[in-house]
């Protein structure tokens, strides 16, 4: 276990004054567990707060400025790049305690929050009013809509509604210093000065502390339905997918599952597929309940062509519910599968789809590991899980080299380190092959502007 | 007429040798179109040139930034706020000649294009293959890709679609220097660093000169259907419009005209509508052909308690695109309806559509004078057109006092100055009653790092 860097005597008074009682966690034990999220990284905070107000995060703000301390926003730590990692030790800020929903407005078609809300909370509250919170990372049910924002999540509707960047009409952040800023507003549409509002959103907590969020609602379709499908392989699902767009649907969600994806599953749980499929569709379309049955018909006869060996129409909830269970049940099945994993989140132009697909399965047979793929193959984003068994000293050098190869292949291929995860940690190493010395520049001056001495989450994202 | 600036020899031998022949505009009476744009303002360019090749651009804007030579990006001129009026001289650059669809992609759903090119030229193309580039500003047959992007333009399809920056994935620019970057790519989703794309769109101008640009596509809908309805006033009509939303439609276009606004075009045109109604909705939905149907059935359920006095649903093209051509003919209507105006598109939270036309309606009493009201409700979004004879002092002076009135009501509503044409010239004076001066500020700090000496649009946005 690393040791939580010391405390100067004055930060801990300050802290201790500003955060009474336990709006501070003290003990070494609570404190560790704020040094890792979803990354499987760790290092030690020298401190962790949480705040409840608006005023004591400007004032941590202020000293944090004047005294060079790095200062880590966190939500519920699910980002898997290592984003909520204190390696340069520093003030880990915790927005559990922020996490009221200030406002609902049917009218306005906004909802105003404290970015600790569970995204899922959330979703549910707006249901009961038959609104909708389009973003859907798969980590609903436990990360925050703060955090959503700080790393522009996407996940499952993204096909058709867009990702977190869409739907965030207004921030408010205090900015290093303890100045505190609005940036965009209440409207459906704003365009007034530079877009600051989304260039806060991605920027994984490197500009300033988001206190509070306007978020752009829609209303809650009124029906949806789910079509799977299994295919024998990879190729043909991949090919049924590109199909759907070509026959003019633009469904919610296309998932994706391959052979060792769907075995991972199928180790914790019944699966309905038969046992010889190679790859697995779901897919979803939402709208009014006649939309919906037509368009169920639509993807059932455009998919038709690529051959699927089964397949399965759910409309009743119940039924939806049970297929879209197993596509939730990978991530829990992807640590059970192996002792370690590396966790890609690679994205393609749609069309390059079958290549990655191909090239990852090359990397696998060729390097002898196993490798989940799975993924958002509506927007091109493949989730690709490298598993391998760290103590062993050749496997995990295998790994470490499949994945050089998958990034290569995917960058070659015109696709991106990220689709919906972030750099944070995990993929600085790589951003050079993506990103230009030019592109690197403007963004640090861009942050310089907003955090001169480099306080907010330093030396991740970019 | 304004002279134009005497270009320096060495300017104007560096703009003979880079830009031969016709492409560097030369003639006064040619260059004086070139310093005005659809704001009806107006200053002498330096020198106009018409690039073909990025090329030409590196050379120029090497030398205009090392001799400090303001430059102005030009699409077709259609933005209303004065981005393209060289009120500090310099060189204008008319994307004219980069006008090329370099690709269409049917199967990564992408389109690649040079900023010249008309969008609604785009569309046409596109849909023969069935793609849809969503971004539908009223000025589609006039306006191009870049200056679109240029001032993220929105549009009808916006309530569902989205603005010109959601479907923006990569942009090839030159900065100020001469230096090239691509920003963003080519897939749907993409999280790596801090989001620069998003950044230049909507930015006027002022960071720099887009050379190409990357479009989402998506799948042209199959079928689209219309519901045409008036009112009695007002009130029923935006109430109407409420109840849509609260019944789970979400339309493509959910645009709205009172009763001044439906008299300029019925002094053009035949009009459907009876002669007492108070204001018209035009609502439009798409997707398959068989949920199309049912969306038309529940948009009359759902605008049906509000009591409409006529309703005209209309699913066959010709119908439909008889209703839309009335909503086309408000711009050109309005420029007979009175020798002058003022065009406003101020936005407000969609619950706050009826306080901000009650609003408009008193201020228009008060001052005695005519205002065409119409807009995208579906987004808040509202035209203002304050007519009025500028030759009148005493009339132009109610129709300033009109604007500002109006501006500082829909502030006070929670609203914006302007939802999509942007602040040019024409807002700018206005623009600190709703940005703070340490946002002005961060703004210009994110100018200085693409262009440091203020080169690109000075005096312009924020």
């Amino acid at each position: 276990m690393t040791h939580a860097p010391l405390l100067a005597a004055d930060t801990r008074r300050f802290l201790e004054k500003t955060f009474p009682g336990d709006a501070a966690v003290t003990s070494p034990e609570e404190m560790f567990v704020y040094g890792a999220d979803a990354s499987r990284r760790h290092a030690m905070p020298s401190a962790v707060v949480r705040p409840s107000t608006v005023e004591q995060i400007q004032e941590l703000l202020a000293f944090a400025q004047a005294n060079r301390l790095p200062i880590l926003p966190r939500g519920r730590g699910t980002n898997t790049v290592g984003d909520c990692v204190p390696t340069a030790g520093g003030i880990v800020v915790s927005t559990a305690r922020l996490n009221r929903i200030l406002e609902i407005d049917a009218d306005d078609f906004v909802a105003v929050v404290e970015p600790g809300v569970v995204t899922g909370d959330l979703q549910a509250a707006l249901a009961k009013e038959r609104l909708f919170y389009a973003p859907d990372p798969a980590s609903v049910k436990f990360s925050t809509v703060g955090g959503n924002a700080g790393t522009c999540a996407g996940g499952m509707r993204a096909v058709k509604y867009g990702v977190t960047r869409d739907h965030i009409l207004g921030i408010e952040a205090v900015l290093p210093g303890g100045e505190l800023i609005h940036l965009g507003g209440r409207t459906h549409k704003n365009v007034v000065g530079l877009d600051l509002t989304r260039l806060f959103v991605g920027s994984e907590g490197t500009l300033g502390l988001m206190t509070r969020l306007t978020l752009k609602l829609l209303p809650l379709p009124a029906a949806t339905a789910t079509l799977a499908l299994a295919f024998a392989d990879v190729d043909a699902a991949l090919t049924a997918a590109g199909d759907v767009f070509r026959a003019g649907i633009l469904p919610v969600a296309l998932e994706f599952m391959a052979r060792e994806a769907m075995a991972a599953v199928a180790a914790i749980s019944d699966v309905p597929w038969p046992a010889e499929a190679g790859a697995v569709l779901l897919i979803r379309v939402d709208g009014s309940p006649a939309a919906v049955a037509a368009d169920l018909r639509l993807l059932e006869a455009a998919t038709s062509p690529a051959g699927p060996i089964w397949t399965r129409p759910a409309a009743a909830r119940a039924d939806e519910e049970a297929l879209w269970e197993l596509r939730r049940l990978l991530n829990p099945a992807s640590f059970k599968a192996a002792p370690d994993k590396i966790s890609d989140d690679v994205t393609v132009p749609r069309g390059q789809l079958r290549a990655a697909a191909a090239g990852i399965a090359a990397v696998a047979d060729e390097l002898r590991l196993k490798i989940l793929l799975f993924g958002h193959v509506g927007d091109g984003n493949l989730h690709v899980n490298i598993m391998h068994d760290a103590a062993n000293l050749d496997e995990r050098d295998r790994a470490q080299t499949a994945r050089e190869r998958i990034l290569s292949l995917c960058l070659t291929l015109r696709g991106t380190l990220s689709g919906e995860h972030g750099v944070g940690l995990a993929k600085l190493p790589f951003i050079d092959r993506q990103l230009s010395p030019l592109e690197r520049d403007l963004m640090a001056r861009i942050k310089a502007a907003f955090d001169p001495h480099g306080i907010m989450n330093p030396q991740k994202a970019y």
